[in-house]
């Protein structure tokens, strides 16, 4: 299994995982359970896709991702306190930042591929890596925490989104520029998180 | 006029009541009693119909669902207080229950023609049966009910539709699949919520 | 510049102004102040693209729009508390107006040349105008102030999208038809506001 699959499915899983919290917060049934984790995990690709016009949706070329979480709701819905007490907070925001830079980056990549203009590749990118939780705390009824809590989050994506489009443009390497904007993404979140930088 | 397309009135003109009834309740002026109306009755069609691409969408090709559902949002908002007197809460239960049966097959068969993978088929079976009730929640401010009220809902319209798509593959004739297994979800949320059952 | 870019630029300027003020009534980081903002000015525009699955977008093709909106944010941010007590509450009502009619006649006529039927381009003209609000709202979390406050807003733009649709169907030249009933829809919203005149 490459790399980048490997990361993948942390990064679904991880998103999914938000989503069961969220969706247990809330008292919500097994229904609410999979449905908050799946538009989690999946929505910023389908809003992403659905803006670009792209189809088939990542999620209905890989079923099983949609069938992992199916099983992980079913299984986890009664293990959900258990699980929260064995994984730590530091975890989580360690795996929801690699999950971040690399969505974004595959969100970059692909509108530029499908020929937007650089500034709209841009958001195109943040839009993948934040609006699975923008949907998710809409539906959970709450202001989208992304919007309002100060945290660089977005700012970092849209950070590692112009760093992957500036070395483009010089002519580094595709691979090359994907990876390190990527980790630059998930260790500028990781640092700014772990010293508490907040914005206006 | 055919079956299908009675039931099919039926159920649009059930959705749009139970978003009279709502946006009612949230003291919402005729703007909001329509457009609520229209999201509960539209809604799960039309994110399918957006997800797997297909245009043009069904309320455009029956504009006079569109138009019905207007007409009913001018002449009932003064009336709607009788009208809830006048309508059962079990009649709403059961009329409703059609309407799921209904939407979720005529959603599963659409996703299979679309060549939607198996899994992905009866997921948007499900999201065309109960999509429509959880836009209407979010816009008007609830946690949707379909996800935490703990009663089988999705999971009779889920049910049903993998009843469908077995029956699809051991070669049953399609008319004959689609009109048993739309029963059968109706009538196992009829029963089920007759009888109190809980998911946990 | 012709007027009516100059008046579309103007719209889109308000739209994100009042998104910049929920926002930060809402206490939302820089990062919400865009996306709210954003959401406001391209909202609706974006969901009738979409269901009449058009592409590009208005505002991929025009990322110069994108890129106000981002610098506005940027900027306007420290300096929200004194931009609302410059600019009155009267020039945002006559500004969100012409916006208003300008954004619902251009839905109405591009869902006409789509093809769609003419009460879905109607209703498609009102989207335009009125979605973008929406949305903000459901982000915001709250319940949509145009489906509740009682003010002709919705209303006025639908009167104005069937003007123009009835001066099309008698052949009033385009040019005319656009500009009058866009005017039409301006003054209704700005001498029903003024004289505070409710639905029920």
């Amino acid at each position: 299994m490459s790399l980048i699959k490997a990361l993948e499915i942390l990064a679904i899983l991880v998103g999914a995982f938000s989503g069961f919290i969220e969706a247990r917060r809330k008292r919500m049934d097994v229904v609410g359970i999979f449905t908050i984790a799946f538009i989690t995990a999946f929505g910023g690709g389908t809003l992403r896709d659905i803006l670009l016009d792209q189809r088939p949706l990542f999620w209905v070329t890989h079923q099983e991702y949609a069938i992992l979480i199916f099983v992980l709701a079913l299984i986890s819905a009664p293990a959900i306190r258990t699980l929260r007490r064995v994984i730590s907070e530091r975890l989580i925001i360690v795996a929801d930042a690699l999950g971040l830079g690399l969505f974004s980056i595959v969100g970059v990549s692909q509108a530029l591929e499908a020929g937007m203009p650089i500034f709209i590749a841009s958001m195109m990118g943040v839009i993948t890596g934040i609006f699975g939780g923008i949907l998710r705390d809409v539906v959970c009824n709450e202001i989208p925490m992304v919007l309002r809590d100060g945290r660089p989050y977005a700012i970092c994506s849209f950070a590692g989104c112009w760093m992957y489009l500036l070395m483009q443009k010089v002519g580094i390497p595709p691979d090359f520029s994907l990876w390190t904007s990527a980790m630059a993404i998930s260790i500028a979140r990781i640092v700014t998180w772990h010293r508490g930088v907040r914005l206006e």
